[in-house]
């Protein structure tokens, strides 16, 4: 058996027995030998996108949900360019990746053919760890350095690049994956700082993210805020939240500087757990970068890399609030159905009526969703996924990646109609694998938080040029015609009424659906 | 007036200066003073697009038919990595482009806000030149750099970054831009090398590239060809090979290998103007890459960078060849209209018959318009643009550089289904500006060039996991929801009756339409 082994085979059979089971794909010849591997060896399920924005937006989308890296498979320099927004923003999430990325045969390089290029230069600002892999020998074996990579605490990007002649050369085997290492834990002094701030006579608040988001910690801070007056805040974006009725609710750092100021104000003191002191999305003049108020300090309970639930729990019990029932539960609460014209704030009231127990939301609402918190607090629990790169077009793929995650759950994908156009590619790869995601496109016809920024930057009456750089009407876009073209369901809601109808449809329907939210 | 200027108009106003009016567009929250310097700064042309590999397209087409850089604006690494796909091929096009990167204020970069990247790393790979400018006062003047790296020959990507508060912050005025340097001579000993390859009695070839490809060179090339019996080649793909009826007609290298053999045994000996000895696209298993026949010599008249067409002249005067009348003039041909099924070989006569005078082709048809040269040659003049760097989704983004560059030209963009999914987006473009192209898209739904890539790298009898990976069908795509989806007008061919009368429609058309050819 070994003996017939092709590199590509080693390869395949290595991400498989280290738990790499999902590749989503898109090939191209110097891959071809790979494809041929997936093909003949059972095992590895393989999900097409149509560009490589979704691809690996979807991965990142896998990993948020089951801590598992998926891999991708990316056709050369080029290819690897497509993916890399979404694998900047699958960076700043901590998403684990291993991706797969063909190369020309090594002797071919030399001859500086259409598509060569330096894959290694293209990966390296978006990846934690990078390989050529030399040989059909060691491929294996680097396959498993990737793994080893990608799912250590927190998760990491590693790309490996796979010449086509080391895919076709003969292998030796399998190599096998190290388990990963635990988490480091947090010194006592970590803990004794935190439970001394939160003791002390000045206002504090736990800044929570990464894993700390997960039940099991929300629940230990609800304790340690129960027992010490602590408020609990999380950055802006998150990576994954656990929310809703029955769940200790949080409020975010809002996004514009000055409301985030007010926030920040308020919390005082910061407890930093798997969290960074807060920072403006953009510099603006006469604006902070830094969003701490003056006199507020600041100390580091666990660092993402950390074992951030055995450090509350250190914390819990240095405060002696282990017993205590924690503090900010959300009640269930739907709120009642609007009707009348679509408003962001109606939008807000007929996803917290209707939100459906254990949904996953990838939040990519833009300034349309910037209130939807507080009206889906009460909504039976589900999970809220934020962009953490900021990079726009991660919505529908990580959608994508959580439904092929979760089949049992529901996803819904709230989009911005500029940021839903840099992968709107996501439609044909829901229609395909039939997942069950709902999309609601909100449709205002402009990048709305451009003219918002222009503000922030000092500009006052734009005209005409920057207006229309700003618009992305003239023409419309006609998102069903657009979902139809790929093979997903939709329908058009103007009002209230309309968005309830078909947001009901799409909560009903087992695959992909589409609503165009016109605002 | 200078006093008052910031850095971001003090940029704008160097761009025009120094003959770049063309801005192709995506911008984000770092780039509005730029964008507010665009509004206030008349005589920019600003285009944007709703995705960036959009807009590094367009200004690929856009430098091919003007020989003019346009500037990009994209936002920070991701949106430039968004472009870099069409980067690579505008580099190996050898097209001339100043990108204008938008970057946090130099001191908010420490703090690692989310968008943060290393966008010199993510320039590098297909950048030429790469600068990051420091200072409002500096940035006029790295932009002039940036202009003169894009515009000398051949052209260079230029990759400017521009920090948000070295656009807000004071600028000194405009910088002056150094006129581009005219390319190098060849030497005598080149040309008296080329002759004597030619007047010997081993058979020759000219092999044709970059600016060799154009009307004066072509008939040179004609006259020499008359004189020396020697015969003239292109490469594969071409950056704008000038053809048709009354000019100089010549043949492109076969992508498939024992083809292109075949046709690089019959040629000889070659004489190398403005291109390289051949290479195969990609490695396969006990295939070369060099396609140079075994004892077959070159030397080398003129690369891209020299003075091609003073090479030629003189080659030819040299060959007394100057006054001889071309050969291999192109009669004026129209083929019959087929009827019935439509297949590629039916395609191919339809364009030549409806091919209109002054048209620009531009060709990403992939496996589908293989064979459309034979039939299109007698067509009126019209420009020929194949993808030099082989990354799909050129063709469409490309063909708007070319209709913003040549709007009294009619622009016809051949699409392999597969690959104009890559930048779909560019339909949008197309209407808003409402742009003189007809696009066919060759809908196989498959990746079908990947089929023959797989027989060709050894695969045999691929199994269901691979042909599904291959095939973009399951769901089809509706071609023609997609284009209404985004404001072009559509229709759908299944028969060559209706292919001709959808072409008719489309070239009659001022503005863009597509057709969906269903094969």
């Amino acid at each position: 058996m070994a003996a017939e082994m092709n590199g590509a085979e080693s390869l395949v059979r290595t991400l498989l027995a280290g738990g790499v089971n999902v590749c989503f794909t898109n090939p191209g010849t110097s891959e071809m030998h790979f494809v041929a591997a997936l093909d003949k060896v059972p095992g590895m399920r393989c999900v097409l996108g149509l560009f490589e924005g979704v691809v690996t937006g979807a991965a990142d989308g896998y990993y948020r949900m089951l801590r598992r890296p998926a891999s991708t498979l990316l056709h050369l320099g080029p290819g690897l360019a497509n993916g890399l927004a979404n694998l900047h923003n699958a960076k700043k999430a901590h998403s684990g990746i291993v991706n797969i990325v063909g190369e020309h045969a090594t002797y071919h390089i030399a001859y500086d053919a259409p598509l060569t290029a330096d894959i290694e230069g293209v990966a390296a600002p978006m990846s934690h760890w990078v390989k050529t892999s030399p040989d059909s020998r060691t491929i294996a074996g680097d396959g498993a350095l990737a793994i080893e990579a990608a799912r250590q605490t927190p998760g990491q990007i590693a790309t490996l690049i796979l010449p086509a002649d080391t895919a076709w050369g003969a292998a030796d085997g399998i190599a096998e994956t190290a388990p990963p290492r635990p988490p480091a834990k947090v010194s006592k002094d970590a803990v004794r700082a935190a439970a001394a701030m939160l003791r002390g006579k000045e206002r504090s608040t736990l800044l929570m993210g990464g894993d700390a988001l997960r039940q099991p910690c929300l629940e230990l801070a609800g304790r340690i805020a129960a027992k010490t007056g602590c408020t609990i805040l999380t950055e802006g974006a998150n990576t994954r939240l656990e929310r809703g009725a029955g769940r200790v609710q949080v409020e975010r750092i809002p996004y514009v500087v000055e409301k985030a100021l007010g926030v920040m104000r308020a919390a005082g003191n910061l407890v930093l757990v798997g969290a960074r002191e807060p920072v403006a999305f953009f510099a603006y003049p006469d604006k902070p970068s830094l969003l701490m108020p003056e006199g507020a300090k600041s100390t580091k309970l666990a660092g993402i890399d950390e074992d951030i639930e055995a450090a509350l729990e250190a914390l819990a019990t240095e405060l002696d609030a282990i017993g205590t029932a924690p503090a900010g539960v959300a009640a269930p609460r739907r709120p009642a159905i609007p009707s009348g014209e679509i408003t962001p704030a109606a939008i807000a009231s007929i996803l917290g009526a209707m939100l459906p127990e254990n949904a996953i939301v990838v939040d990519e609402s833009v300034t349309t969703g910037r209130e939807f918190f507080p009206e889906t607090a009460g909504a039976p629990p589900h999970d809220w996924i934020n962009n953490r790169g900021g990079s726009i077009g991660y919505g529908m793929p990580v959608a994508i990646g959580a439904a092929i995650a979760c089949p049992d759950r529901k996803v819904i994908a709230l989009e911005g109609d500029g940021s839903a156009m840099y992968t709107v590619q996501s439609l044909w790869t829901m229609a395909r694998e039939g997942l069950d995601i709902t999309t609601l496109i909100f449709a205002n016809g402009t990048y709305n938080i451009l003219r918002g920024e222009l503000t922030n930057v000092g500009v006052r009456n734009p005209g005409p040029r920057a207006v229309d750089m700003l618009s992305i009407g003239r023409p419309d876009l006609d998102w069903v015609s657009l979902a139809r073209g790929m093979g997903v369901e939709a329908s058009r809601a103007k009002t209230c009424d309309q968005l309830v109808k078909a947001l009901g449809a799409g909560l009903l329907s087992e695959g992909p659906y589409l609503i165009e939210v016109a605002l």
